[in-house]
């Protein structure tokens, strides 16, 4: 997507192979910071210091990891111990695990001279990868626009997400962005209501800062505002992304989420889940078992943003001392799940139909 | 209640009947300011801009506004314009009304000379009854505390609260608070779970200050977080405030109420609304003819902490110049209330249950 009216990636490879370029996205929205990752264990930092995050961009992000480690040292032991740190920076998107999988089998096969070459290509190739599916997924999304604005005329299409499922958390595109950047393209009006996303407020400062860079209509809501909304019919779609998604349909994303389906359902607004066929875990019947991220308490009691003069402060919102719970995810029952956007089209949230789609795919 | 040991009310009279005494609450957690209202005109401002807040307390401090008035002119023009301006400080709340009511009928038959002892006279009345109401609704409250306690021998008592219906925001007690105080009193090990409350965060900045200066054990949470806790198991009993009633049964209060009353219905977690019968608004029948304020976007955008050095900054969370949506309240319907805790015992959200409680009342 385009920043600032240049085009630009979450992430690059040096021209030399040598290192990762990524936005820290930290520093969003108030501040635009390019860093240079040299060292596989560099990448594991970035990772569980949330540089980048979000589950398409975590797989990503891993798998250059991995080229960077092979440059260094291409062995066996080397391989496999890298893909095991990196594997544990973060535990709940099956994305990370995933791609940290995809790299290792591709490369043990391979003579050790050979395999930094061939995991760069991988690297390539699997964040090329991303950028097709969520193009493929924005596609799909977009039938769904198409049908709500026939239906009114003259008003806004009125999406509501939650956290950043948007370009930032994928290589490009984004999830369930990429069905909104499709329509806009395609001369729909669209507006979203997007969800703050306490307490990382990933919401508030980066789909916001996406949405604005790219011209999308938008407003920023807290995240106990979303029912109302719904119960005031001013919400004709929700649209959210997914960290993991069990095999019978059950949703794993940010906290929240699950409160917003709740509300979708009593409401009778469609729930929709952008999901790349990658974040699905076939291995997992009931997504109650997915281990949920305990971050810690200073994301809660603590936030930073930029004062009057334009320096970002930290500050305390709280009582000192006090303690805090940060669950970093939550699992939607798949039956409040309307439907599952993927790269190949509209899936049901259903173990059926989800054993199909893996089946069929490449 | 007691803060740092002493006990204190949210209001008090000043001896001589020339000024109300408040506790300035946007400075809290991190300092505890009291202010001198010497005119109904200062009154209108603590209100409006939230120096006091919560229906109750809002009530009572309104009714001291009239006395001040009444101190300067107890004519009929100014008892009445005074009680016009000091209802449209706030829109949602009925209890401002309602204490609004309560003065200008019993002050209209006194003679113009008596009116302003009648008036801090009555005001003090009010804010008696406020005080007893809640000590009510907390002994009305502790029954369900108690069998809770009983169900589990050993494990705390698990209560999930939003916003702030504490002592703060009453006269003293609180309300959703009551029933907790007073099981810390009767030695039933209870922990309570505190919304964040976004926007305002009354959750973190008041709800979790007087839990600490109480010594009830407390964990402070994002506001996304309360429907993953309850899918875990890790939550016995909601109960929150209420800023408006509706005669069948309707509770709106603090946005985000609604979210949690889905959740506590999906699993099967009692939600209780801790209701003083002034809240009641038994002219109004369906809740969604409640008007909700729509408040400022900078309270979404921006927010205020204390720094690193313990200086109170306000920093901008989002992009510059993103639109925020900011509505206040919420409507819950009825069908998702297990139970209202008033000050008579508990009674069903339902309008014939409201109609003789009502009908009851002295």
């Amino acid at each position: 997507m385009k920043v600032g009216g240049q085009p630009m990636r979450t992430l690059w490879p040096a021209p030399q192979r040598d290192a990762l370029m990524v936005i820290d996205q930290r520093a969003l929205p108030h501040a635009l910071r390019i860093e240079r990752l040299e060292s596989a264990e560099a990448v594991e930092v970035a990772i569980r210091e949330m540089w980048v995050r979000g589950a398409p961009l975590i797989g990503a992000t891993a798998a250059y990891g991995i080229a960077l480690q092979m440059n260094r040292d291409a062995g066996d032991a080397s391989l496999d111990a890298a893909a095991k740190w990196l594997a544990r920076a973060r535990p709940t998107a099956v994305n990370l695990a995933w791609a940290l999988r995809r790299m290792t089998e591709a490369l043990r096969p391979v003579a050790v001279a050979d395999r930094a070459r061939v995991a760069w290509d991988l690297a390539d190739a699997i964040a090329e990868a991303d950028v097709e599916t969520n193009a493929a997924i924005g596609r799909h999304g977009l039938a769904l626009l198409q049908a709500i604005a026939q239906r009114k005329p003259g008003a806004p299409v009125q999406v509501l997400t939650h956290c950043n499922a948007g370009w930032l958390a994928t290589v490009d595109w984004g999830t369930a962005t990429a069905p909104i950047y499709q329509a806009q393209a395609a001369g729909i009006d669209v507006h979203v209501w997007v969800d703050e996303t306490r307490p990382r407020n990933q919401g508030a400062s980066l789909t916001a800062w996406e949405l604005g860079q790219a011209g999308v209509a938008h407003t920023l809501i807290a995240d106990n505002a979303g029912g109302h909304l719904m119960q005031r019919g001013e919400v004709d779609i929700v649209i959210v992304g997914c960290d993991r998604v069990s095999a019978r349909g059950d949703v794993c994303n940010k906290i929240g989420t699950y409160l917003k389906a709740l509300a979708a359902q009593d409401n009778g607004v469609p729930f929709y889940v952008a999901m790349p066929i990658s974040t699905l875990d076939p291995a997992l019947d009931d997504g109650a078992a997915i281990p949920i991220e305990e971050r810690g308490a200073r994301e809660v009691t603590h936030i930073a943003g930029v004062d009057a003069a334009g320096a970002l402060v930290e500050v305390r919102l709280t009582p000192e001392g006090t303690a805090a719970a940060n669950p970093a995810f939550d699992v939607t029952p798949a039956r409040f799940i309307t439907g599952l956007i993927t790269e190949r089209g509209l899936v049901n949230a259903e173990a059926g139909a989800l054993r199909r789609l893996i089946e069929q795919a490449p």
